[in-house]
C-alpha cells in the first residue's frame, strides 16, 4: 500500500496498490520495508535475515481490523430466532425476556472470568479469520460496576491475547430498565459517575453513544459526547439506524472518529461527515440478519466520507465474528467493490480507531501485523464466501496463526 | 430422530424428535441404538463397548447432506465479481468471456488429474463443515468425453474420500458454444452418445437437466429425462429457476426425484410436486448471491412439498461450501425455523438422492454419520453465522474430522 497520512476517501478507496511478487521486511515487530520483492532484497542488502516466510505466491493483506465490535457480553440469544422468524416484532421480543436487555441481564449476572473465557473463543474466531485489531465496546452493564467489569476484560484480552484490543466505553448502549422513563437520569449517572470512574483506571480510549429514537436523543447524545471530550474521550456515535434523526450531522458537529450504522443518515448528513473527517463504519451483516435496509456505502463514497467496515458483532443484531463473510456482503449488499472493502476493513478501519498511523497498511514503521490467504487475489475473498481463506496471521513480527490453526494465543 | 418411511413433509419437519442427554451406539459402521443415553445402555447391557466418545453435552446431529453440488470443475470467477458489481449483465459478463461457457472452457482445458486435486479441496471443505455426503454433477463438459472425465473425478472421489459422492450426470446443463442455435442436435448428442455411454461405464445415478428459458425447453427436458428414465437413471430437474415455465409440473409428470431452484414455480406447480412426491431443493445461497429472489419455501411447506436443502456450490452463481450459512439464509431468508432446516439438510436431502433409507438420521440399521458441534442447540448453528461450529466428524462410525479438522482423507 502506498503511503498516506489520513484515512482514504473516494476512487483513493479503490487505489490499494497491490504488488505482485511483493515482499515485506520486518524487524523487532515493526515493517523495515514493503514492495516489489527484488526492491525489498536490495533494501536488505547486507542485513542478516534470519528468518523467511514464503507466502508461495498467495495474497498478503494487512492484518484486518475491526473498529467496531460488543465483543465482550453474557449469555447468546438463539431463542429469538424462532419468534423473529414467526414476525415477533422487538417489542414482543422484549416482553418475551429477549432484546438487548436480556444480554444486560445476562452480562450482569456472568461474573468477570465468565465474561473473559467467552469473549477470549470469539477473539480468537475474529484472529482466525484475519483481524489483528479489534475494538470493543461496553454496554451492556449499565451500571458503573458492571461497565467496569465489561472494560477489565477488554483490558485483560488486551494484555493476554495477540489481537489488540482497543477499549470504548458505551454506557450510553441502552437506558436500564431501572431507568425506564428516566433517561435524563441515566444520562446523568453516565457523565457524573461512569464517564470519570473510567478515565480514573484508564478503561477506555473512546466513548460510544446509541442516538436513536427510543434510546438517547440528539441532545442527550450530544450531552454525553461533550463531557466526554472535556475528559479527553475520542467519540463515536450509534447515528441514524433507524431512522434520520440527525445523527450524522451531530457526528460532523462533535467531531467524532467514527458514525456507526447510518442505514438513515441523510445527503446532508454524508456531507457534514465528510467535511469533518467523519468515517462511516458500515455494518452489512447487521443489515444481513435484520433483514433491514443497506447503509448507502456508495453515497458516502461519492461524497468523500472515508468508509470502514466491521462485523458488529454481537448476540443480538449480529452475531458473526467473520470478516470475510462481511466482505462478501460489502461487495453484494453495499455495492463496494473488493479493493475497496479491504480499504474499508485495513487503512480506514485502522484511523476509525485512531491507529491509523499505526497499522492498516504495509509500510516501514508500522506493526508487522500481516495475513497470509489461500487465494492468489483480492476479488477471490469476497468472492468465495461463507468458509475461511486464512492462512497464515502475523502480528507485530510473530507468527501466531499457522494452517488456519492458532499457534499461539498469547503475545510477548 | 422418530423412525418414519420417506421425506418429511409439513409440520413433520419441525419434527426433529430431538432428545436430551442421548446416545448413538455403533457396530462396524452402522448405528445399532440410538436415543435417550439410559436407554441405549440397557439394550447394551452385555455388549463389550470398545470406545466412548463423549459430546459432553453439545449438539449432535445426522451427517449433513448435499443433494445439489457443481462440485467438480475448472476455474474460478471471481474476476466477474466486479463486472456484477457495476450492473453489467448477464450477456455484458458473458461477451467478456464470463458466465458458464467460461467453467466449460476452464473444465475442458483441465486434466482429470487437476479436477480431482481442485474438487478433492472443496469436498474437504465441505465435510469440514459437516457434509457427510455429497451429491455431485457433471455438465462443464459438453462433449462426451470431457463429461465422462467430471464423472471419472466423481468416482474417483466417492473412492477416495469420506465423504460418499453420488453422481448426476448434467449433460445437459447448458447449450456449449458449438452447438448454438442448434440445442434440438445438443439434445441429440445427450440422448444417443452420453446418456448410453454414461450408463454403459455406471458412471452416474442420476440424469439432471437445466429446464430455463434461453437453455432447454419443456420439450426437451421431457425428451431428455424419459431417455434417462429408459436407461435406468433417476431424474432431476433445475425448474422454474427464472421465470415460471412449468418446470415444477414436468418435474410432478417425469416422476423427478428432485425438483431444484423453484424461485419462480407456481402454486400450481407445487400441488403437482406434492402430488407426487417430487423434492423440492432449495438453495438460498444462489439466491444471496445473485441478489435474487428466494423459494417459497413457506408455500412448499404448507402443501406438503418435502424441502430439501443444498449449497449448489459452484464458481458461478454459488461459491461457497457451507451448509452452516445455507441454515442460516433457509432461516433468514427463506422464512424455516432452525428444525425445518435440519430436516431439509439431512433426511429430505437424503431422500432427494435415494439415500433415505440409509442415511439422514440416527435411526438403528444406517450409516453412522454424525456431526458433533461446538453449541448446544439446533438454533444456535444459524444463529450464529458466517464461522464453522463443526467439531467432530463421524462417517462410518469412523472420526474423519476432530476438533474441526480432518484426521483422515481416506476410508477403509
Ligand atoms: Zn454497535
Ligand atoms: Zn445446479
Amino acid at each position: 500500500m502506498r503511503g498516506k497520512s489520513g484515512p482514504r476517501i473516494g476512487s483513493d478507496m479503490s487505489n490499494v496498490g497491490a504488488i505482485e511478487h511483493g515482499a515485506v521486511a520486518i524487524r523487532e515487530g515493526k515493517i523495515v520495508a514493503a514492495g516489489p520483492e527484488d526492491e525489498v532484497r536490495a533494501q536488505l542488502e547486507g542485513v542478516l535475515v534470519t528468518k523467511e516466510l514464503d507466502a508461495g505466491g498467495r495474497l498478503v493483506t494487512p492484518g484486518l481490523v475491526e473498529p467496531h465490535t460488543h465483543l465482550v457480553h453474557g449469555g447468546s440469544r438463539e431463542h429469538e430466532l424462532a419468534l423473529k422468524l414467526k414476525g415477533a416484532s422487538y417489542l414482543e421480543i422484549l416482553a418475551n425476556g429477549g432484546g438487548i436487555l436480556s444480554t444486560v441481564q445476562a452480562t450482569r449476572a456472568a461474573s468477570e472470568d465468565e465474561l473473559f473465557a467467552k469473549a477470549k473463543i470469539s477473539l480468537d474466531t475474529m484472529l482466525l479469520f484475519g483481524a489483528t485489531t479489534v475494538e470493543a465496546k461496553s454496554g451492556y452493564g449499565l451500571t458503573l460496576n458492571d461497565e467496569l467489569k465489561q472494560l477489565r476484560v477488554n483490558k485483560r484480552l488486551q494484555d493476554s491475547h495477540a489481537v489488540d484490543v482497543v477499549s470504548t466505553f458505551m454506557g450510553a448502549h441502552a437506558v436500564p430498565t431501572e431507568y425506564k422513563g428516566r433517561a435524563d437520569e441515566y444520562v446523568a449517572l453516565v457523565i457524573n459517575e461512569m464517564l470519570p470512574e473510567v478515565k480514573r483506571q484508564g478503561l477506555a480510549e473512546f466513548c460510544d453513544v446509541f442516538c436513536e429514537h427510543g434510546v438517547f436523543t440528539v441532545e442527550q447524545s450530544r450531552t454525553i459526547l461533550g463531557a466526554a471530550k472535556e475528559l479527553g474521550f475520542g467519540v463515536k456515535i450509534h447515528a441514524d439506524e433507524i431512522e434520520p434523526m440527525g445523527g450524522a450531522e451531530l457526528a460532523g458537529e462533535q467531531g467524532c472518529i467514527s458514525a456507526e450504522h447510518l442505514l438513515a443518515a441523510s445527503n446532508e448528513g454524508f456531507r457534514v461527515m465528510a467535511e469533518a473527517g467523519v468515517i462511516g463504519v458500515c455494518l452489512p451483516a447487521t443489515s444481513f440478519n435484520l433483514r433491514a435496509k443497506h447503509a448507502r456505502a456508495r453515497a458516502m463514497i461519492e461524497v468523500g466520507v472515508p468508509v470502514a467496515l466491521s462485523t458488529d458483532y454481537n448476540p443480538g443484531s449480529s452475531p458473526t465474528e467473520s470478516l470475510q463473510l462481511v466482505m462478501t456482503l460489502g461487495c453484494l449488499n453495499l455495492g463496494m467493490t473488493p479493493e475497496e472493502v479491504l480499504t474499508a476493513m485495513t487503512i480506514n478501519a485502522a484511523y476509525a480507531i485512531g491507529r491509523g498511523e499505526r497499522i492498516g497498511s504495509l509500510e516501514p514503521g508500522k506493526d508487522a501485523d500481516l495475513v497470509v490467504y489461500n487465494a492468489t487475489n483480492i476479488a477471490y475473498l469476497p468472492y468465495h464466501f461463507g468458509i475461511n481463506h486464512v492462512d497464515t496471521v502475523v502480528k507485530r513480527g510473530q507468527i501466531v496463526v499457522r494452517d488456519g490453526r492458532l499457534v499461539s494465543e498469547v503475545h510477548a
